[in-house]
């Protein structure tokens, strides 16, 4: 069943229609192996910039799509509904690419952003560390100003594409304790001194290396800092409020991919001489999971067109996240109940659904996390 | 908190300042005495009728607001917010006019809609009958047709403002069993044949007479018939698809009002030395029941948007209806355990939010009905 | 369906059986009418005293049961199925005479409990103040030691009984700040100074009186203090532990009873020409009805074999007090639903059991208050 | 934190220690390992035959250990702690044993349950096909009588233990269509004309090989039958209540180990200057969690007490079954989100609990099989 979706304009609905295309041809047929191998696919995010499909939120002067962040999302949900991998890697690199699109100066867009809009440059998002998760502003790598630069030393950790990404968008101490001695750096992957953990064995998206990434006297010329000088931390926080609607955006994504999965085999197998379909029991719980989903689209719309209409986002982005996350979480569990044992094997992808949504429970933010931020922005004085 | 709103055009946002006002200054400050008297308050609607909120999704030609289905959706959502025996008699109303102004004879839309939308005639809607809720194509009441109209027989059930109302948009078997048997026909208060039960004692929604309706003998002229005999069915379901949308939106704005309350009370409240609201115990309740509201009233204007742009809707306003009333019960009911002893006692309104709540379970389709509507569009060949 | 017991005894089984005959012929007849009129059911208190219900847990010497607490609430149960202004009223008074049997001298004893147990005595409970409710350590009312006893100023809030009861089971304090400092004082109801308020306009249990106590220079003599100066707070816990299993009992009872009401109607409703029972959509709603409450009957159970063999049970009783009444709250809203209009009515007894589950979430401790104590001695170093 | 547990004699207690100690030392260091190769452990299965674990239920005159349900249920939940492959393992044996030792003629009890109770010769059981997993009544697998005895033909889905185990205890059709027609037979796993396929590749429970189990033209002789022709389906159903209470025990124990490794963790990890415990927000949680498996042991230790009073308890059995699971598959969710990403990454047990869960929703009756059992005894006539 394709998705009712209300798009602002005629070029959303061509570019949504691209994107179903690659992602039934391309990436969807790619899933299964790659997530049985392990390996990154690559190749699909240079297929996707050629494609236009990768800076879609961006100024066209640097390449982007000039699309508003509706319409980008959606293109992120099909591209996850497809393979999470993927449209979890878009996310992540268009998380990567803003602070340089929105900080960063003239010269860091003009020279970086063409090639990170077009797949060249794969990026990836260097906050978390081994003892600050939830605590980001505890961050402990430092970078050391000098007269040629900086000197960086510390260890990230969770790095989405670590390993794999052509240049990393890292925050790092260059001040004070706290949230106020954060700055942000541009970090390409071939800087001497960068070197990356074994990446962590995960119970899904296992072709998406998660790795830590070691600074060990690390140097960066002084163009490397994005923004100011401890602004680091706000530019993170911005940077999460969209990346966070980006992981809306792939959870919709897989628990739709689940739905539909489960939909089609409860329209196929039949039990006591009937469709399993038409029994309520397994009927109420397909409707329970397409209204869930439903509202979860919805919420990250509507949080969507808050950000395009230049008003405040972030608590509609952490509850966006945290719905849409928690939706998507139920709904693969649901999925594999509706297919019995076969939901429980490799042969259905909904196994693999349910592996893939429980990360998007925990990354960029816990779940726990949006809780703090919703309620803080509720409860203020 | 003021609900974050994106709204279509400056229009818009006028009318729901005015919406504002009116709910504040007329509407609110009525609820609590107006339950507590069950007096039901015809006034309100003339006062509304004459500020032009009665008739917002009609046309402008017959007194109508001519707005778009999201916009009148909202106003309603304040209403309901306000008081819900106001926002769902907005609902019941609307949905009592939409056979004439959607199917009527340009006689019929001209002498009796301006009325409708002035506030001078109330409507109710009767569909449902003693042996046939959910069934709704199981009715009995029966309108024999003759030389001079009709004359009907029956009784209808659970008919909100019935006895108080000044017409009756009538479903009435006019031949053959099942569906396409029944015709719609419009009833006016003071037709000979006409009774009303004694109004039901209900748990909430005091104020809001639901009584049964009898039809002994009731003469109505051939004119009456909105639609063609046989249409009366499809018109009905057409009508509740709308109505749907109304409940869902009653169902945030109660909702919305015990978030409210209860974020007030705890940013008041102290406990252990600090506002109950620091705790995350009750920090992230607020924040749970603030997701699922946006959740459920982003939900309501996306399916609104699809049939405001003349796109079927149905299944989309089925998961509104289910998914805005299951939320409006879960929040009232945590509410009013955020305030402990003063939630359950009527000094707060929370205690009535929690009452009003369980009958946008049930009203205009149980969410049984809902979740049937919505696994047949999911399920069907 | 009666409900399916394991007992210990066959005393235990006479005394089930003796109770559900009570239940059945005395207290349910008379909870509608109650509930109507707000009058609270003094003799029928008399009535379970000479029956023998009303001191279960006591020893025999005293004239109460001798029966272990496993027995004692299943009692409780079936009166609060019944009716829960009798059922929680039992439980209230067996919590009211908890200090005097445990904690007080053999004077206090043979003196008050056969009175207490026998039913001439109506205990109260006083231990919430406007102020200090979930925090109850905080508690301001004083009771100031002088050549003659205690001189007694304050006010307690909330107290179930508060008006109608023959004595007071009163925390006051005599010491410094905290816990340390509270001490545990029998009031009797006639006290010179002592006064109460109007009792509270509730949701639900509207004969059950629930009223501010106020202590206006009360003397009470030497005697009066239960145990030791300082220890009241360690008491007032104590008590509540056994009364948390109380309050879990009522909300089994009024989950069961509304769980029996559903299944009544979903058997004998007939729609799309089958019992609705027969559908899916209702028939598993019953079935996750009866087991969570099941669930909640057997983890009461569990605790109190945890009491009765001297172990310790208060994370249990508090875990049996969380879930029975989330359950409670649960079954009682699906209950309504199962009955559709039907259930928002008065003539059917669901309306006033949703209406009373709301109030077992937020007494003895609110549920918030539970998963503290939970959590504490899940996580205590 | 050891759990509270109520046991009815001193020898459950040794019995029960002896299973920790077993289960710490021999059980779980092997579990990672185990499901990370896949090899079944069938050399544990032997120990627990030596330490007397095997027979619990059954009778001492065949080597078993002549304890009630209420203990065989609690050292199943202590393996499944350890390692579900092992304790499903048991309960699937003891399952598969059933049938001789309660239908079987003394004969078949003494030639067999010794070497079944003493861990010489493993247990499978086969109802399931294909084309019939809810509705089994429905299996095709065929065995035909002659002068000899039995062939058989068919094809058996899901199978536990199939391919390792030493006998399959198997439902097979000997008569007429339905219920009615069905027989149980003794297949010893070297019989010719069985084979086994490629075992199913699971998301969880890896070490414990599920596969067809495939009949061509195997001979039985006539002394294979277990009761009378035409008695298979209750034997297998009689199999299956005392089974669901064996796949409850198994829920509890995973749920009980993701609980105690999310506080433990919960108890180290600090994030902003305390402990996560400490944080509402967490120690919520871990009371829910902890509450929720209290419940569900409860409740399956009602279930088996109600067995082993030798009255009826199938439907008490399937409540069990079905809510220990979903608090299982609930609960390993929530441990992963716990410990955030370390939950995620296969070096803490966790995410394997998630895996595991799973499978409990489904097998032995699909949690939508317990709820059609639940409702239908609860709304019979």
């Amino acid at each position: 069943m394709a998705v009712e979706r209300v798009l602002p304009t005629d070029v959303a609905g061509e570019l949504l229609e691209l994107t179903r295309e690659l992602a039934t041809k391309e990436v969807a047929p790619r899933a299964a192996e790659g997530e049985a191998t392990g390996r990154f696919p690559r190749e699909l995010f240079r297929t996707l910039g050629e494609a236009g499909l990768l800076g879609l939120p961006y100024p066209e002067e640097y390449g982007g799509g000039g699309q508003p962040y509706e319409v980008y999302l959606q293109v992120v949900e099909e591209l996850a509904a497809a393979w999470l991998t993927v449209g979890l890697g878009v996310s992540v690199h268009t998380l990567s690419c803003f602070p340089i699109a929105e900080f960063g100066s003239s010269e860091q867009r003009g020279s970086l952003l063409p090639d990170m809009i077009g797949g060249e440059l794969l990026g990836a998002y260097c906050l978390s560390e081994p003892q600050s998760g939830s605590d980001a502003a505890a961050l402990r790598t430092r970078a050391v100003r000098d007269a040629d630069g900086y000197v960086v030393d510390g260890v990230k950790a969770w790095t989405t594409h670590g390993g794999v990404a052509d240049f990393y968008t890292l925050m790092a101490r260059t001040g004070e304790e706290g949230a106020r001695g954060i700055s942000c750096l541009h970090l390409p992957a071939d800087a001497e001194g960068l070197s990356f953990g074994t990446p962590e064995r995960k119970m899904g998206m296992r072709s998406s290396p998660t790795a830590q990434v070691r600074l060990d006297g690390v140097r960066l010329p002084p163009e490397a800092l994005i923004g100011r000088e401890g602004e680091g931390f706000r530019i993170a926080m911005a940077a999460l409020d969209g990346g966070r609607l980006g992981i809306a955006a792939c959870a919709v994504g897989v628990a739709q991919a689940a739905l539909d999965a489960a939909t089609s085999y409860a329209r196929e197998r039949r039990q006591f001489g009937s469709r399993i379909a038409d029994f309520q029991g397994i009927g109420f719980m397909l409707a329970d999971m397409a209204t869930q989903i439903s509202a979860a689209r919805a919420l990250y719309l509507e949080a969507a067109r808050l950000r395009d209409a230049g008003r405040p986002y972030s608590a509609q982005a952490a509850m966006a996240k945290l719905f849409a996350s928690d939706v998507c979480m139920k709904v693969a569990v649901d999925a594999v109940q509706i297919l019995g044992g076969y939901g429980y094997v490799e042969d259905f992808p909904v196994e693999r659904y349910l592996r893939e949504a429980k990360v998007l429970q925990i990354v960029e933010g816990t779940n726990q996390i949006q809780r703090l931020v919703i309620s803080r922005s509720l409860t203020r004085d």
